[in-house]
């Protein structure tokens, strides 16, 4: 056995300005959470965003799952509507819904005439075309809506009228929950020039749910952004492509992803300051306060993680590209065997490095989604991550435990420190400068005992 | 809601020889288990198996783990050295050993070391070859090998003389177990011809272990095959491949692979029967033993998996191909939503279609693995599964629940018969010719505990 003792592995996490998880609605937005009886339990299962003036500028990730939801079909098609050239994935809207209680999902031509009545019911009471609304649903799979009765909520929140305050997107987080043992809400501010070059105080904020079948790739998890920057709907989705990349892709609760995974990212242009360019200082700027706001909410679904008791991060480094260093993290965090040794505070080191020995990189398709060219996407999807065991460096909450052979270390004392509401897993590959990370959580009975009893 | 409800799948299984689930010592191979101490519990953790006379013939499949075990690294270290054509993969094998309790798996060059210094003492003891001794391990990562115990240990017994009977094959069985519950044996039996024609009975008889860590692609599961009929290493190599494709890398209990899984088939030619060749009827007949042998116990490792009180196995038609219709398969018994549902007895189809829409196929260095030639390998390996929601059928023991749209059923009567050691899903996806089929076990809260105290 190794004798010396490395230093800790340092813990880079991605130089990120400071978000509060709060919801803030931008300007040019309304929004409502409310109640259409779609859960049994009466509680708020309907969020609704109406865009002031002119439809705005609109993102969207959608799940790669071959079984998309009725929602996500309409949705892609409305986009394609919208912008031909966005390929589904970006466009215009007017006005968002989500139903929480019932996903519309492997329901058939039915269930996608269900979601085409309601978009124009939407659009009808919003004042703006149906193929400028979007939406998103979550809950049991292969049950209808009861379209009557969310046409009724929407009519009547609609000529209540939405209101204008952080509140109103507050209760739009409240909506969207099903499983989350609390709403989930990230908010970053910074400020851009307006045409004139005077500084505008301009805001992103997200609101989102997502606790059960959350894994890489966007699994049942589902987003509202808001923003009140100006940018054209394509400069938005190339914004949006690599954050989502970094962080809710690399998010995994149980390996499973849903039908339903939607993440929206809609700009108002309502702050004034001056449209965003692609590659300018001020996109990339707006760019990393995104990557906060959805690197926080990405953390705060992992935390929530069905029968969760702990967050874990995973950070690799020392990887020939981030595409490995990320599927590295996320294999780690995805591993059931870490999973249940993280809940036992059992700093078992060899089933990550036996994890990270597994790790696959993302498949084609969603590299081609996370905005990889043609060429790479082929050479890089679908691989074994090269690892060499005698590079390889695995620290565990700060302390050294491998380092191309077992690091003697105090295992009663690293137990005590892996009690937390968090652990954090360091792992360097000793080969490149690819970095990445991944959220997961610890498996618990609660989980299984959950998920076994979820009926259908 | 559709209101047909169309006709069951046919519950197609491979058509494979029958095979009893005991273990049967062939002609020209000596074996023995037997405590060497690695246990702390005392029971039995060494195997020994010896060919008699010259060295026999022998393939192998190895973890594509990229942190693999000491043994796992030797091993292919010494089929390289003794046939040099086979890349590690088949060669010539006089003496085999395989110890329980501790994986030397990332030991670094010290595990190497010892493992050496047991291949001198066995190929000493076996008076046989170093390069002609293959080693399995299985047990606790990062713990080193007790070698003077076991060094002594197999000294002892080899002095003694070890067993030519069937007992001596289960003792083998015996001693590979971990976590298992139980051994795992199953042997086939066929006739085939001597050079001048006439017929002779051969067996072919393989012990397995695996328990937890088990997944496609040969996680955590260790099994010897022996047989007598006789065969060059490349023909054995090339009838093994296909076969591990379709059994042990359509396992799954919770995702991870090992770093120590190993698969090894020697044929000791004593039978008499002529060798196989490549292609021949002959070698397909008893390739077909082959398969339902390594079936019957890949079905008894799932059936064992830690916390297990179901067997699922998920059986897919109507692929584009194989490779795509055993992604399927696999991602849907390997679904945490799935096995948690079937512990449950709910007969959660929706989580089944999720599952089946985010499968992906293996990746290219499995493929390769499974014998696909570089090309293929690299256009199919690592691609998600095109599904079509209308053409998808799924059926659960037996009853007809989507077709396109959900079928309606009897959920108590169907949760009911779900109620049993075994629970089969039928999948149609109504493309092609491809047909697959996996074996997984539902997630139990003994899985959980099992797993969160099985410490370091």
């Amino acid at each position: 056995m190794s004798q010396h003792s490395p230093r800790p592995l340092e813990h880079l996490a991605p130089d990120l300005p400071p978000v509060e998880e709060v919801a803030h609605l931008p300007r040019g937005f309304r929004a409502a959470g409310t109640r259409a009886g779609i859960k049994s339990t009466g509680d708020a299962d309907l969020a609704l965003i109406v865009v002031e003036g002119a439809p705005a500028a609109v993102a969207a990730t959608f799940t790669t799952n071959r079984v998309p939801a009725a929602p996500v079909r309409l949705s892609q098609e409305h986009l394609e509507a919208s912008a031909p050239d966005g390929a589904g994935r970006y466009g215009y809207v007017g006005a968002m819904l989500s139903t929480s209680g019932c996903a519309n999902a492997a329901t058939g031509p039915d269930g996608l005439a269900d979601q085409r009545a309601l978009a124009e019911v939407l659009a009808q009471a919003a004042g703006t075309e149906v193929s400028h609304t979007l939406a998103m649903s979550t809950g049991l799979i292969g049950t209808r809506l009861p379209v009557e009765r969310i046409a009724a909520a929407i009519r009547a929140t609609l000529a209540d009228g939405l209101g204008q305050s952080d509140a109103d997107l507050a209760a739009v987080a409240e909506a969207l929950r099903t499983t989350d043992s609390r709403a989930k809400a990230a908010t970053a501010r910074l400020t851009l020039p307006d045409p004139t070059g005077a500084p505008v105080t301009v805001s992103v904020s997200g609101v989102a749910k997502g606790v059960g079948m959350i894994h890489p790739n966007m699994a049942t998890m589902l987003c509202f952004m808001l923003t009140d920057v100006a940018a054209a709907p394509g400069v938005l989705h190339r914004l949006l492509q690599p954050v989502v990349a970094r962080t809710w892709d690399q998010i995994s609760v149980d390996g499973d992803q849903s039908t339903n995974d939607t993440v929206l990212l809609a700009a108002s242009g309502a702050s004034g300051a001056a449209a965003l360019e692609t590659d300018s200082d001020d996109a990339r700027r707006f760019a990393r306060a995104l990557e906060a706001v959805a690197r926080s909410l990405a953390r705060q679904q992992a935390a929530d993680g069905e029968g969760a008791t702990t967050l874990i991060n995973c950070r690799v480094s020392g990887a020939p590209d981030d595409v490995d260093a990320r599927a590295v993290a996320r294999a780690v965090v995805a591993s059931s065997l870490v999973k249940a040794a993280v809940h036992g505070a059992d700093p078992n080191w060899g089933r990550m490095a036996a994890a990270a020995g597994n790790a696959v990189t993302a498949p084609y398709e969603v590299l081609r989604g996370a905005g990889l060219d043609e060429e790479a996407a082929r050479a890089r999807g679908g691989r074994a991550v090269p690892i060499t065991a005698e590079r390889l460096r695995i620290d565990i909450q700060g302390t050294p435990v491998f380092a191309g052979s077992p690091v003697p270390f105090e295992a009663a004392a690293l137990s005590e420190r892996m009690r937390a509401s968090e652990v954090l897993i360091r792992i360097d590959l000793g080969q490149g400068d690819g970095q990445g990370e991944a959220f997961g959580c610890d498996l618990t009975e609660a989980y299984v005992i959950e998920n076994s009893e979820y009926s259908t």
